[in-house]
């Protein structure tokens, strides 16, 4: 028999675009909640941390400000966790970095207690040994420590959370298919418009990169690997053994010639007729292109790539850098479940990291 | 400071479509959870209940058979209540019934100590007094009792827990709008389709009424209540003072002619000119028509009745009986969190039962 905290500590690493708006988001939650009681214990970015050998809370409305003026070289991984813990209290750790040597910290962190909600990819998308170390370092159900991570797909939207749902309510998820990626979606639905006309494939990269929806470099979008990783996460929910990311096809719209040059965005538009023709072939079809994962739960096979939609299909449909996932289930039945909405930026990512503390708050 | 349950009882009341769905999966799930550990205690229709004075379990796998075999005459609701109370584990109640004195007896078991799980919108979408009753009956977060009600709006879809954590977790919802009638939806598809023609409303009614997807008097759909008590209970959820799914505009679909009649399918050709002339005036914007219900929460305004819609928008292009729910809301930005999917059927419904029951074992 367990009994119930009445008081967690929550440390914070990373502040950039997600985490700065987590912290704001976490201060507002503090306050409105009367139990349990939250302090803030650890705060940390790249180069610099906060926190107090004693346990001292750290200030949540000035929290940013505190680490700039007093924060100090970041401790190592391990001493963090021995910090953590010996907390009083227990500890509920907020990765907000894309850092692949936390994520592969995660077991250590949840066998020292310490629970862990991250919109990271990386720990649940990289190998299988990993996958299963962390799953496996996981308390009982309902008694932690805990590992959540809806934001690692498709942001705030509830699609883990759904996804765990119906895998547990025993239902039957046959397929699972989306628009994954924001940057993706926001070049399919102007390139391939339904109506009118879309430019050229480079004119378009160009203006997403101006307008801020792709990553510094662009090929980090286009080659498909933000698509594949979490569509090993999502597969891996459902009881796909995926080795990796890497372990089914993944097209990549990187030209080969331009995979490792530095006038990539110079050079792009020499390969505009590539992707002209596919826009042709799919308009002579009645249809247009978009790059969508699919994952194939009875077959047991993951793709992601271009593929062709009627101009009637939700998919063909998405506006804007929105994502759209659809779980095909047994109880479902023909027609599927559909979530649709904004699948990146700071605030919505910072609000499903904030609804699993929620979760996780009401069990701990 | 509270501990947690190793035992958990369980009362079913109903056992219609939704009920007998409802107690195979919690079968399953007793058998595939270790803990804390399932036992059903009451079962009951409406003119037969199956219970043991030493609470003694009714086995899951063959419940359905015990009842019919061993049942006797319900108990009064006080007397149920009575007999829970007194049990020696926690109890979560599961109301699959769409009784107005089970729902207004919410409150009842709560102050009893005794969680509620139900689909039933009667309790929520009734008087707001019998809403701040339950609602002013439930325990602290993560201790309980509980009152989950997902499967109230939407059946299995996370629209309710969606709409909560949006709340909790300090967004600001500024308008929700979709099609949450099964039936509506259903009807409006086939009657307006965004391509060809559709045939007389009259025709379109009767055959969804042989196909079972209306009320035995379809009038009990046309009449708009239903989707009006599904908008009264997520304005309250968003904070909206709704005094009662009448208190707002509601478009009627009954003929006023033929509210009474007793030849309502008979009579119904008759008046197929005006939705005949609502659909033409649609199709000369280059719109059609839906049944729609939405939430001005700036406004604080509700209203359900048909609206046009272009036809590349997502509430004109949903099929079968598929429901659509879109969430506005500050985080969100200008193009909504939107959910797509069956919103009715025994199967889905108690999908949702059972993932709010999941949800309470794993905090009770």
């Amino acid at each position: 028999m367990s009994t119930r905290a009445e008081k967690v500590s929550i440390a914070v690493i990373g502040a950039g675009g997600v985490g700065s708006c987590f912290v704001t988001q976490l201060a507002s939650l503090a306050k409105s909640r009367p139990s349990p009681k939250l302090s803030l214990i650890y705060l940390a970015i790249i180069d610099r941390a906060l926190y107090h050998q004693d346990y001292a809370p750290i200030p949540f409305d000035n929290a940013l400000e505190e680490l700039d003026k007093f924060g100090f070289e970041p401790p190592s991984i391990s001493n963090i966790i021995h910090f953590l813990s010996k907390a009083p209290d227990k500890v509920v750790v907020v990765d907000n970095t894309s850092s692949q040597a936390i994520a592969e910290s995660y077991p250590a962190f949840l066998k020292s207690g310490i629970s862990i909600i991250t919109p990271n990819k990386k720990a649940f998308s990289g190998s299988k040994e990993l996958w299963e170390d962390i799953f496996s370092s996981v308390g009982p159900q309902g008694q932690g420590p805990f590992v959540y991570h809806e934001s690692s797909v498709g942001a705030g939207m509830p699609i883990i959370s759904t996804l765990n749902d119906l895998v547990e309510t025993g239902d039957r998820v046959t397929r699972i298919e989306g628009v994954f990626s924001g940057t993706m979606s926001f070049l399919f639905n102007s390139f391939a418009p339904i109506n009118g006309e879309g430019g050229s494939w480079s004119a378009n990269v160009m203006r997403a990169k101006q307008l801020g929806y792709t990553e510094p470099d662009p090929r980090d979008d286009l080659n498909g690997l933000d698509v594949a990783r979490k569509l090993t996460i999502l597969g891996r929910l459902a009881g796909m053994s995926i080795e990796s990311p890497t372990a089914f096809p993944v097209q990549s719209l990187v030209p080969q010639e331009l995979s490792g040059c530095t006038e990539f965005l110079d050079r792009l538009p020499e390969f505009d007729d590539r992707m002209d023709k596919e826009r042709k072939e799919a308009s002579k079809a009645n249809k247009v292109v978009r790059f969508v994962g699919s994952l194939d739960l009875v077959a047991q096979k993951a793709k992601v790539g271009m593929e062709w939609f009627e101009k009637s299909h939700p998919i063909a449909g998405l506006e804007g850098s929105d994502n759209i996932i659809s779980f095909h289930t047994e109880r479902y039945g023909p027609l599927p479940l559909t979530i649709r909405g904004a699948g990146a930026g700071g605030d919505v990512t910072a609000m499903g990291v904030l609804g699993d503390l929620i979760k996780i708050l009401r069990q701990i």
